[in-house]
């Protein structure tokens, strides 16, 4: 009877819930589906459809030509129509990683319906999926696991150099409450070019790689800050004043010293506001792209606050115009380096893939490091300037900081 | 010199970044485009196809015939083609709230691939805008101001009633971290079925409402606890170990009494956890649909723990069968409720659209208190079991606790 009651009331609730809410895209349809041996089945209901088509970082790239020079970009395969008008395809066997994808129907891009996990990249929005085998592969390390979880908390730091308040994403380990006297290190995680604090907990997979390489005792438990580097901003598209102006590429002083210059009142909000280790040996300072440009910067600038740097896919731009406009923080880069090293950091590691297009500027910055005797860990990698290679860099990285 | 170099890299580094990750959908479009006027202009580029229409909760609804009845539905119009293959309609002058809509091309549900901002509601991720036309509107309400702002936690607490880890959302609002002496109150705030600890925070705009009524002194600073009500998950889908099932309307045990006997559990790690004001008169508990039921259990299951009780359309289901399976929770609840009354909540709070399904159970629900004599105030509004009148209901509710 109360379970009757019960069942009939759940039904009217949710068929008031879908009426009047959900309304947009609803689908029974399974998509994707990963089977048991790691092929993923992609279903689309399109019965008047006359070609649909499906793109992802999975299937063999193809050279796509632009003004700008050749570039791999994902391939692109036809899906099959079923006789209930479904299309459908299904991969090859794939490998444990991180996988994003988008049909294209009669040429148009558009999202599975049949899947709610999207990450949003700059401007653009894409559905994915995790593909894992076994404990401690890549796609196992990605994915939320049967183990303890730390907090992730999106806090607002005063910073009286950019005279605003800033967002910024900041994972504290399992423990960290329960344990009101210990004290942790901390690791600060930057993001390139277009993104902002969420990228590195979204597409970078954050606090899954930190919770489970913290389980497997494979890294210490240690605090990770994901500031936002746009200085022109004081938060992420959608969590900022001014109404929802789009994603961009493109900032205000991104690469004009002002970002490192304002970076000690990050560390002074952290160590005022979280038990932290307030040393150079447990501070790491890391990022991609432009934020590895940042992390080298900040690092030498400030010689004496880091011990473990991490250049992931660094936008390394040694900057040789004497110009007098030149910021403090840019200027007599060779001797800067030079002194950082001379202090002695524990770990300063670099890693790049072999098709990046700033593998040469990677090359000549460690010929610079090679030939003054500067001591630095080398993780070459295949693959260029992409998110595979960054999770990848980080789930490296963590593990030597702090030991 | 500088700015040429750092405009180069910047261009080098988007280009990749586009051409490598940003790969699904980007474009220069620019919709919806918000006019001075507050009409909204959606575009879609489709050169070849045959119709694009657009359908959004802004457009005058229409009847829907279902199995189970009528249903109020938004309703459609055509775009049309300019003379560069690209879609468009403006609409009618909007009042402030927060729209959702979505295109249908050929048909096909479309999501807008220049506009980034989405919400999921259950198992559906839908495009949004926000209206608004000067402070203190809906709209204004919604989006994040110039106003010191909360920080917005994802944590793991401890059941052990449901002998598990749980995830859930918690705010606290701005000033908590910098007054490390000051204790607040606490507003449990409860999802819908199908919701999950990300209901509130994103279709409810929690945080932004809380910012904003605290800023101006219409809300007294609190914290806001969002717990997962499906007792069968540890978490919202995609945050949960055992991989990425597609969110679902329908749980075990969604409605048995375990949720509701289980909340000690919540209030034991929030109080521990945070500086709280551990009494009565500084606790509220307040939901919409399955969380109002989950509301008006709690609160008359525990009549010592909460004195404001909020009831947004509410799933009132007076449980009056005598099967011996029925969970104490809902055990003689006529006399319940005359125990929590007999010991004067300071606000019993009701609040529910007159369109709503639910509109005759909350009826005869405030008859029987209305006969018993038992106080609490009555919020009536328009439209029906919908996040408009949620987000409304939390913008009432909440300046009235704790005063």
């Amino acid at each position: 009877m109360k379970k009757i009651m019960t069942l009939a009331a759940a039904m009217l609730l949710c068929i008031s819930a879908f009426a009047q809410q959900a309304l947009f895209g609803g689908t029974q349809l399974k998509s994707p589906e990963i089977n048991p041996d790691n092929t993923v089945t992609f279903r689309f209901n399109a019965p008047k459809a006359i070609m649909v088509q499906l793109t992802g970082d999975f299937l063999p790239s193809v050279k796509r030509e632009t003004q700008f020079g050749t570039f791999d970009a994902p391939g692109v395969v036809d899906l099959k129509q079923n006789d209930k008008g479904v299309w459908e395809y299904t991969s090859d066997v794939l490998a444990p990683e991180l996988y994003m994808y988008s049909f294209i129907v009669d040429g148009l891009p558009v999202k599975d319906p049949a899947n709610v996990f999207e990450i949003r990249d700059v401007n653009s929005v894409t559905n994915y999926f995790l593909i894992t085998k076994e404990k401690g592969d890549k796609g196992n390390l990605y994915s939320v696991n049967e183990v303890p979880h730390g907090t992730v908390s999106r806090v607002w730091y005063d910073s009286p150099t950019l005279g605003m308040k800033r967002r910024m994403t900041v994972y504290t380990p399992a423990g960290y409450e329960d344990n009101p006297k210990a004290k942790y290190p901390v690791m600060y995680l930057l993001h390139g070019m277009g993104g902002d604090e969420e990228a590195w907990i979204n597409l970078g997979r954050t606090s899954q790689i930190l919770d489970n390489l913290i389980a497997s005792g494979a890294a210490k438990p240690m605090i990770v800050v994901m500031p936002n580097g746009n200085v022109d901003e004081e938060a992420a598209a959608g969590e900022k004043a001014g109404g929802f102006a789009q994603p961009s590429m493109m900032h205000e002083g991104m690469m004009d010293g002002k970002f490192e210059q304002s970076f000690p009142d990050i560390i002074k909000y952290v160590e005022s506001h979280y038990r932290v280790i307030a040393k150079k040996s447990s501070r790491a300072i890391c990022g991609l792209s432009m934020g590895g440009f940042h992390s080298m910067h900040i690092s030498c600038y400030y010689p004496d606050l880091f011990d473990y740097v991490g250049l992931f896919s660094a936008a390394i731009m040694p900057n040789t115009n004497p110009g007098a406009e030149l910021s403090p923080v840019y200027k007599d880069i060779d001797n800067q380096v030079k002194v950082q090293f001379s202090k002695n950091p524990k770990l300063y590691w670099i890693g790049i893939g072999s098709a990046d297009f700033l593998i040469n500027a990677n090359d000549e910055y460690r010929a610079k490091l090679d030939s003054a005797g500067f001591k630095y860990t080398y993780y070459p990698t295949g693959k260029g300037h992409i998110w595979e290679n960054w999770r990848i860099y980080l789930s490296q990285f963590a593990p030597l900081c702090f030991k």
